[in-house]
């Protein structure tokens, strides 16, 4: 993941770019993802600036670098990415994956300098000589029989896994988030087998439960109860629907509410 | 990860997408990520599946689904997650941001069943009536002055995540081990609903929802419901026994055993 200063120093780079709608959709992906350097080399349509695809970003392109050539656009820069699929036939540079090649850009940029991701023209990507700027070559993982992507939707996949946190696996913690109960006090045992009485009292009530499966569904009641983890609200609203149920059951004249 | 097999039992929902060009980008995102099953809930659009965005991609928006509500959309899910931003006042649902919600995610659709991941609309995402129907809400970790993505940029990076190699020295059953649904098959959304709609008539059966409070106390049964996770085992039980706390409420006067 890279830090705040390390975004400051990393440029996206578009080269001869099409469709202005495709360079305002760059803009707003960078945004979401807190990148600011933009630069357009050689752009097909001159007033891309003014793409009112650039949805809460329009500063970032207003401020964006135009070039005429790659080479200046990368000009300062220490490490240079180019991006491309499968289709590159035999790149002189070594290919990586996304995944694998964020954690090398950040560890570029750790030691100072200017790093750069290059993005080749809609329609045939960057050429052989386009990469020949290019430290390395990144490749989203694609399906083989549609690699082609269109630019915005691959810009915001690859600044979205440059500023990725660190996967779930190196952080155990991570994983607890998962538990539904996290963000409340989970139910304690003894309300959990309040409940569970009140929800057998109800299945009695009802004529659910013959008397010799009772034991039986005492028990898959308390399992269930703990599989489900409620939270100790859930658990007092659950036992407010039961005691009334109950009651409901055990006195079927009454029409008005009854106190709980 | 998900495995190929996993992801032909992985639903794209969008909710009320106003823009055609963005279900195109959608469809083009999910032949990158070799998803293949869109559903499009009440399009604002009609003529949505002639998008030319959809580059590599028309015969999945032709077999793309249409429904006109959520609830149609995902009744066959036993897992559904929606996606948003940190806007979400106090959301009622566990939030984790992607990176963190890819295994849970996985996990789950290793137990067999159906999942979802739904978006909604491109100007103010998903509502809270939308999000009672999802089990997770999850994040996109963008920039807070920058949060809203376009929304084929948005599906993008979630496809990407989901179906990006796992990290070296990561184990994905690590996070497994939480799943309370790990070892039975989750209740699909449509059971949910029919298990709520039973509850709801016992709660008023009994006298336990003022007319006033109804429709709060449907929301709120439809996210407790969503929170615990019941089996689909589970979920049958429960209805038969709110099925018979209905009859016996409706029924007061019959004391041998009813027919169920």
């Amino acid at each position: 993941m890279l830090t705040p200063e390390q975004r400051d120093r990393f440029d996206v780079v578009l080269v001869s770019p099409r469709n202005p709608l495709n360079i305002g959709a760059v803009a707003r992906a960078m945004a979401n993802f807190s990148f600011s350097r933009l630069t357009v080399v050689a752009p097909f349509e001159p007033h891309w600036r003014e793409a009112r695809s650039a949805v809460g970003a329009p500063e970032l392109l207003k401020n964006a670098r135009e070039t005429g050539t790659l080479a200046e656009a990368v000009a300062q820069c220490t490490f240079v990415a180019g991006t491309g699929t499968r289709t590159h036939r035999q790149p002189d540079q070594p290919v990586l994956l996304l995944p694998d090649a964020a954690p090398i850009l950040a560890d570029r940029l750790a030691n100072g300098g200017r790093a750069a991701l290059v993005f080749g023209p809609e329609k045939h990507g960057l050429t052989r000589d386009d990469l020949s700027y290019c430290h390395m070559l990144i490749e989203i993982p694609t399906d083989p029989r549609q690699p082609s992507m269109n630019l915005g939707q691959a810009v915001a996949v690859c600044l979205y896994e440059l500023a990725r946190p660190a996967p779930p696996g190196h952080h155990p913690d991570d994983t607890s988030a998962s538990s539904p109960s996290r963000q409340a006090s989970s139910a304690t045992s003894e309300s959990l087998d309040r409940l569970a009485g009140l929800i057998e009292e109800a299945m009695i009530a009802a004529g659910y439960s013959p008397r010799a499966m009772q034991p039986a569904n005492r028990h898959d009641l308390r399992v269930l109860l703990r599989r489900l983890a409620p939270s100790a609200l859930d658990t007092r609203r659950m036992m407010g629907l039961f005691r009334r149920i109950v009651h409901r059951l055990q006195h079927p004249r009454r029409s008005t509410p009854s106190p709980r």
